[in-house]
């Protein structure tokens, strides 16, 4: 831990590597762009998912498994999806292996064992959900289906980054059928703002509702809801997606259902995603020149106690107070470590925490126990106050609260300091280069203007946010009318 | 459910499939071998993977995620551990797919996408976790490395069965790092206890403990322990396993360690699992010719409630009683479902709940309402009986445990009874056909002689019991003597 931490202002791209790094959250591994989450990363994205599942099921949601395998010939039933995701795809061609006639120590691709259909390895899982529902659903009483499906997805990313952009990554898919068009509209509004609230109240992430243009819409929806957020260094990054499918998919695999006079029509969709895309958002929202920080919602050690003495009997003392905290705080649902390993310095253990982001550092020393104290030192504002031992449970417990308020404060702050109304196409390609951001403009809504916007400035429009105000303006591009600003930014 | 139920007398192997049709826990999907896993089938897997993480975090691992995909010279550097999954491997070969240039409709694999190394979809992860264990061990100080990771894995399988055999299917691996020989079986011993644990003590379902024999261990390892069930069928069932790997897999990676010393040492291995074939010994363990039957520790929904009255008024006054009731269910822990659905009948609700293994169903008329009572049944013992309301809440919590006893108890019977000592090699094939079970006999310690009786009976050594009596005894097939009988059956 000894080398200097990257700066953010030194090099953004670098400083994330290392606060990953450092943190001990994941990394690269032997199979392209795949990547292996480490232990104390895992922990936090079971933090993630926990919540978000108490979440889903509050919602009426239940968890099932389906393929990891698409064939074929269903992977390109729904045409626009398939088209979406076929220049991604994992495929596997063949299902056995045999030892090389030219080396009996390595193995070959056995070519009798050649599969009569490809499978795709699941780059998102529409086209064999809606396989199967056609199964379940006959009438009207067989609908909603609300159903999440926790799993790993492949989708052949060219440059992958850690936990932004890799070729295998775990997420969250939710399916749901519906037998109304309004019915299914409404489910995918519900998720999005589950979504937001779970970004606003865990991970301290304030972001943007929105809609996204149809040329950002996923392959073979009707219309999709995102959740988008200010990352530090001026880009957007889209942290969630709820789509309405509308009939598509049911079209494509001919699901139907006798409504309650008996005709049969066609069901209604949606799907909805997050991923550990989130563990990407979460470092680059709150961390610092110092390393992660973490919201204490999501934090997998919230206090970490430190032990400062020379002794074995002052450890002894020291200990017995520490472990009757922790006691408390476990009784408080906090989750608490005590690190008094012998084999490494307090100052080591100081960065160590810091580097991993532990919300509350604990240390006491002889002269804190004699004094009836202990020392409370927060992460995010790298402060730290001596305060009485007795009732440092409560303390603790407030300031945990306190933290997270004021990460999300900071965050929001931030996020609006870096939100700007921008009128001429000068400004917001000067701005865009100097300070990134949401930049919100006037739009004529044509593809035609959004893709000159991308090509001559990589910025996209992110959504039309679900809260925009009516503003009659002209497109900053072409002049043409506009009733209101759309989110433009560079993004992840 | 108006058709007969097949008996596990006619057919067991129809019956075990209407099992799992009727209470809705699994299906079929369009992809050879692979299975989807319904909602009220996940919801006990759920209940199973929370109590064996449970289990596991309080021995100690901690969860983590490694890649989907090896890499063919990864997965080919075990030698052993390679040929032993080498005929079952899905192979990915290809990144891409692109329009058929015959028809624009369909999508073909596009051969300027041929990975430079094929993908192995990991049967199993020791591979590509020693290889990243490499970059994590330098000394004795990184030691042990106790990690977990719940995944899906994927093994060619040319005869499935729904839970039981599956191409694809869900699991947890452990992968342990140990600095010595003994501290690795230790671990070994204890995770094969952990699972016997669960088994008996939360599936009630006895399981012998044991040790493979060199020709069914696990392919890599040095020794592999096992739990071994029986059911009703007089089948064995192989439900966990754990394995002593030596320093086979750090030896094929070249993970070393310094020791205290500074001498570098090859690390020693460990690795265990239990997969969604558990679902299957869970079924197969309890269920009788109504339906699955489920022991309430993995119920999803342990007590159901079912109004019997006539029109809306009666109702409202019954639900007002259950909803109470609900309340304080919910409170001691109980899950809990008021089943006041106006489309189905009671006579239809009653049939359902006992298909789906509901271990407690209540039933309340406006009689037992003014009465002050309500019925309550047993799905276990089929037993009904009209019990005061007051207090049913403790009559409830208190039948839950003695259902869970009674389930393990008629089990532990059943095995009891289906275990023999056999003497001649004639009574065995005679046994072996008439009752099967576990049959105890004297073996020669001969690949040879367990070989001929796999072929001439098709009953293999499930496993040489951690248990067993010294017994001094000749070998039923070749009469050479032997220190102890091992337990022989036809399996799953």
């Amino acid at each position: 831990m000894a080398k200097k931490h990257t700066t953010r202002a030194e090099d953004y791209s670098k400083w994330y590597n290392e606060t990953i790094d450092r943190a001990d959250l994941a990394e690269n591994s032997g199979v392209r762009g795949c990547m292996v989450i480490k232990p104390y990363g895992f922990a936090i994205w079971e933090k993630i998912q926990a919540q978000l599942d108490i979440m889903f099921k509050e919602t009426g949601h239940q968890n099932a498994y389906f393929p990891l395998f698409v064939p074929k010939s269903l992977f390109e039933a729904e045409e626009k999806n398939a088209e979406g995701f076929a220049k991604e795809c994992a495929v596997v061609t063949h299902h056995r292996l045999m030892t090389d006639p030219n080396d009996s120590t390595k193995l070959v691709v056995d070519p009798t064992a050649k599969l009569e259909e490809e499978l795709i390895v699941r780059p998102t899982s529409e086209a064999i959900i809606w396989n199967t529902y056609r199964g379940w659903i006959q009438s009207y009483r067989d609908l909603p289906i609300l159903i999440n499906q926790w799993a790993n997805v492949v989708r052949w990313e060219m440059r992958t980054r850690l936990f932004l952009r890799t070729a295998e990554f775990l997420w969250q898919e939710g399916h749901t059928a519906h037998a109304t068009k309004q019915e299914a509209i409404s489910e995918t509004i519900q998720m999005n703002q589950v979504y937001a609230h779970f970004a606003e109240k865990f991970m301290a992430m304030p972001v943007i509702q929105g809609v996204k243009t149809e040329s950002e819409r996923f392959a073979g929806a009707d219309d999709t809801y995102c959740i988008e957020a200010m990352m530090q260094d001026g880009k957007a990054l889209q942290a969630g997606t709820s789509h309405f499918l509308g009939q598509n998919f049911a079209k494509a695999f001919e699901v139907k259902f006798a409504d309650k006079e008996g005709k049969q029509e066609y069901v209604w969709a949606t799907s909805w995603g997050v991923s550990t895309r989130l563990m990407g958002a979460l470092i680059m929202t709150h961390s610092d020149d110092e390393g992660l920080v973490l919201p204490p919602a999501l934090a997998p050690i919230q206090v970490v106690a430190i032990p400062i003495c020379k002794s074995e009997e002052d450890l002894a003392v020291i200990s017995e107070r520490i472990n009757e905290l922790g006691l408390k705080l476990k009784a408080k649902g906090i989750s608490f470590k005590f690190d008094n390993d012998n084999n490494r310095r307090p100052g080591w253990k100081f960065a160590e925490y810091e580097a991993k982001g532990v919300p509350i550092r604990l240390a006491m020393g002889m002269r804190d126990f004699e004094n009836g104290n202990i020392e409370v030192a927060r992460r995010d504002e790298k402060t730290k106050e001596v305060v009485p031992f007795d009732d440092v449970d409560v303390y603790i417990e407030n300031l945990l609260n306190e933290i997270q308020e004021n990460l999300y404060e900071r965050a929001n702050n931030y996020k609006a300091e870096k939100t700007q109304e921008i009128d001429t196409y000068e400004e917001f390609k000067t701005k865009l280069e100097s300070d990134g951001g949401f930049l919100l403009a006037h739009w004529d809504g044509t593809k035609e203007t959004e893709q000159k916007i991308k090509d001559e400035t990589k910025a996209t429009i992110r959504c039309i946010p679900l809260d925009r105000k009516k503003e009659e303006g002209f497109c900053m591009v072409t002049g043409a009318k506009s009733s209101g600003r759309v989110v433009f930014a560079k993004a992840y």
